[in-house]
């Protein structure tokens, strides 16, 4: 048969909508009895950074973090940023409408057993440490990992 | 088995130019057979609208129905926007080279019984009424649904 | 059963980041013994340009040529861009890990036998030539031929 009830969703991006959508699709398919994993790389990491700062060494890193530092709530979505008043603006439309704010979205997510994996590669390039990332992350993998379980899964996708 | 001959495309972009590769890659799959769903959600709902001006009810969905006024004949490209610019560069660089227009191809896609389903969830963020779709749109749903259909598709993409 | 172990990824990104982890992703499938293909359209034909200036004809086609023009070494990430500063400390943080250049990550795919190919109607409308695209490319395909190649993959994602 080749493919079992799994979904494996990549989340590259770390804009505000697109890890929304990534939470809601997980939470979606494993509501749906999937078994289902979510592969964090690049700018996708800061869904899952503890939001304390960076500890990078190089100067580089050092540099990267203050840019990109974050944790899940200070994320800016893809359109109408604004410096920050977009994320204001999108959070209190998901508040008045009654949608879960992205921190309980996780948690929601973990509650139903979604797999967080992290990229080590883009770890390693973008110098974050595994005590950079929350602790319920289940692991820190290679390519290879992603592979098996996508090759494995009826719901795979990129975003 | 498990996959029936099916495709399902989440368009959460607004950028003309992926809404273009989602009508195109969705015309495709029709094309070859295939029973193919559009999942618009986001930013994507742009390409459903109707292009009459929003009836948000509240100050913040006003406020982004006039950022995001639109209509697929509004939408800017990814890349090489300039306020408008790029549009107008892309339809014209399009019509040289005999490609159909977004809102043709969208009426290829319907002709071709591309199902256009609409993101129950989004709409509600965004303040978009079914009214403010286009009538061709079959319906208004949740994530289960999506998850449902993505599940027993041979292709499942995130545009 | 429907699906061959095959992998078929859509690079529609110009974006140096995600054409990074197209061919990390690609070279993983490949190397885990699957058929794999790259079909590269609209911006992700920046990844298999030779670099050498495009011979377009038309006055916009020169434009898009000149606002676009690069060769994968030229290719800004979709965050920190910072006018091409982005790139080069991008360029430096991989150069430290020890991770690959995207040149050589392109050849090793090529060495791995993935497949290169090319969208024929973005190479139409943004005046690309087949001249403008490194010799390896296997071919230039239409949409036909990518949908035929994503319903018999085990892996589709669109980049």
């Amino acid at each position: 048969m080749g493919s079992d009830n799994k979904a494996t969703i990549v989340v590259f991006s770390g804009d505000m909508d697109k890890i929304f959508a990534a939470f809601i699709i997980a939470t979606g398919c494993a509501a749906a009895g999937m078994d289902t994993t979510l592969f964090f790389t690049f700018w996708g990491l800061n869904a899952i950074k503890t939001g304390k700062p960076i500890k990078a060494k190089g100067f580089l890193g050092k540099m990267m973090g203050i840019m990109n530092r974050g944790g899940i709530d200070r994320l800016n979505p893809s359109r109408f940023s604004f410096g920050g008043i977009g994320r204001i603006l999108f959070s209190k439309m998901m508040r008045d409408k009654k949608v879960m704010p992205l921190e309980e979205m996780r948690q929601t997510a973990i509650d139903l057993d979604v797999h967080l994996l992290a990229c080590k590669m883009s770890m390693d390039v973008l110098e974050i440490g595994r005590e950079d990332l929350i602790p319920e992350l289940e692991d820190v993998v290679g390519v290879a990992t992603f592979v098996k379980d996508a090759a494995n899964s009826k719901i795979q996708l990129f975003i």
